[in-house]
């Protein structure tokens, strides 16, 4: 049995998305910029994928940009905004526990003059609030913060977040890596006072390669690639429509069956961790209800380090991952991890096991049967 | 009948092409970074493909980096040598008939107190030598010129341009933007003196939304995206393993088969260019020979509008550009035919009719017979 359990990683993609993909390679294959009914065909496609992303979000398809990914679009949130309110102040806040995509732009930035606040999160992940608010400036021009973290599934309390920010300073934006938590969670970035928020198409059984940022249309900020003025010169560069089609349909069915996908998920993880509970030293880092996503789990095994259990496991066709398999050439030991204290002896002993409707319980029992038979043979020959 | 000249704006994928990115989208669709086996089995592909592409150059697969596409390749090597470099100076030199994808982050680094030089190109479009030599400067960093035009498909003299700037600036970086010429001359930048070089999948049978810039080992410019780190820290975000498989084998067919794609689309070249000189008022922008790229005609008619030409021609199935495609908002008359001179009656009056391998004979009669049809009729009713 095969039991594909690093879908935070990155996601089978559906057969519908696919469907429509080859119909923009075979077909429909011109140029979305060309002036003939070819391009007008292309078009389309791109429309009805902002359209349709648009509306799982509430907003406006106008105020969706396509981007190369995750990666690109928090660069783009954070550079851009950097570069158009640079006049207005240089003072930007992140959390302790962003991913690299997020923080690595930022020390950039901090770097080139600005001057960055990294806030402190409890033990379950979540930012300090009384933090955040004492953070806030009149020259603070950005605050980005995650939705879900990608390596413990924390919920950060975006309402709140934007609430606090907007009473101290009307004029700072924020920013919402929203990678882990589109299509996990249903998001209205109106409602919420999310200013700008980003997603990545192969999280959600998409392809790679593209992804997406929600502007709020009175926000303002400067594009990070320049050419051809495509997407009204916010993200020059020939319009993947084979990437956005997929996408887009792949958006479609998550927010489709959503409250489908999200019981079979949850009830996946809430067994996964009944049954973990039950181990000997295992450490869950993951809670449950509504402060945590419902696709990741995050537990430490004592004495055993986490990269020879996940050989183990891909030995029997079980696929986790160690830390975050986002970062390619990273140290192994996690930002989180150590951002939301877990013990020194835990932080190179936890594993990773995200979830996808495509999983089942006879995979979700196959893990934990393994687990047991496994464990106390790596503890006998992995001592420290 | 339909005949698609449309193939600089975008190109059919190849079925070989859409085989391989159907397996990483079905079976092989793990993180390229993560640690497990179906982690490496992603990652083989983007291996390979950096294989394929290097040979195609005679290059090393560590110099190829992946993008999102020719714009991002372009804004790469200016952007990220402005940052690399802008210590050792500021000066850039471009040519005056770049694609927007250069003149464009060009002009953004001009406006952050980069000094930029255009240098003028003759009627054919090739880049006046002299005015070059004279240019270059202590504090030049960087040269970007096309290879092939996009639109008039000149190419440039390469190989004289790169002994210029290194006979009077070791230092000074050579870039050029190949995404009009890669699978249709074949390029060395070794032996050519090329220090960076862009190509884009989409103009060859491989995907949208996935490209690559060939860095020479040597030449050390900044990431312009940051993140996790991939592609050692020269690209962060997850590896688009789809676009790259895709883009890899479509690069390998080219090659593979490049005389006999070049071979039958230059004949066909040939007899467009012989059908159209012998149209009463068809003026050609593009020429023979090695001067000129294979698979691109540029030709004006007198008193034709070239979009009400372009519609005309779609309706019976055939399909060219007005001018470039591959700009989507811009202003409808070409920096490239201003900088060659054209008359100013035919700066409106130009079409692009651009090949691939998979035109044929048949096709073009079907064009020329089309064009003598239509060009009296369209001459009596639109009057200047």
């Amino acid at each position: 049995m095969d039991a594909y359990f690093d879908n935070s990683a990155s996601t089978k993609v559906s057969e519908k998305a696919i469907d429509i993909m080859l119909k923009t390679m075979r077909e429909d294959y011109a140029n979305s910029s060309a002036k003939h009914i070819k391009g007008v065909d292309a078009e389309k496609y791109v429309k009805d994928a902002a359209e349709t992303i648009a509306k799982t979000l509430k907003v406006k398809k106008s105020e969706i940009i396509f981007t190369s990914g995750g990666t690109e679009s928090n660069n783009m949130a954070l550079l851009g905004t950097a570069m158009a309110k640079k006049r207005l102040g240089k003072h930007i806040i992140i959390s302790g526990i962003e991913h690299p995509a997020v923080y690595m732009p930022a020390t950039f930035l901090a770097e080139e003059g600005f001057e960055l606040t990294v806030l402190p999160v409890d033990k379950t992940g979540r930012v300090d609030l009384e933090v955040l608010k004492e953070s806030i400036r009149e020259d603070t021009i950005l605050v980005s913060i995650m939705y879900v973290n990608n390596e413990i599934g924390a919920v950060e309390p975006v309402d709140e977040i934007s609430k606090i920010i907007k009473s101290k300073n009307a004029n700072t934006l924020f920013h919402v890596d929203a990678i882990q938590a589109y299509t996990k969670l249903r998001i209205n970035p109106k409602t919420q006072g999310i200013d700008m928020l980003s997603a990545s198409g192969h999280k959600f059984h998409g392809p790679k390669g593209v992804g997406f940022l929600y502007i709020d249309g009175n926000v303002k900020i400067n594009p990070i690639i320049f050419g051809g003025g495509h997407q009204r010169g916010m993200r020059s560069g020939t319009l993947n429509t084979t990437g956005i089609a997929g996408m887009g349909v792949a958006a479609k069915e998550a927010y489709d069956e959503f409250d489908d996908r999200i019981e079979k998920i949850k009830s996946l993880k809430n067994f996964i961790m009944d049954e973990l509970e039950k181990i000997d030293g295992a450490v869950l880092n993951t809670g449950r209800g509504d402060n945590f996503a419902p696709q990741i789990i995050s537990v430490s095994f004592e004495d055993i380090r986490a990269e020879v259990l996940l050989h183990a496991l891909e030995d029997r066709g079980i696929y986790v991952s160690s830390g975050s398999a986002c970062s390619s050439n990273h140290p192994g030991i996690s930002g989180t991890l150590k951002a939301v204290g877990i013990r020194e002896d835990l932080l190179d002993a936890t594993i990773r096991i995200s979830l996808s409707e495509l999983n089942n319980m006879d995979e979700a029992k196959y893990l934990i049967d393994n687990l047991k038979e496994l464990l106390p043979l790596l503890r006998k020959f992995v001592r420290k």
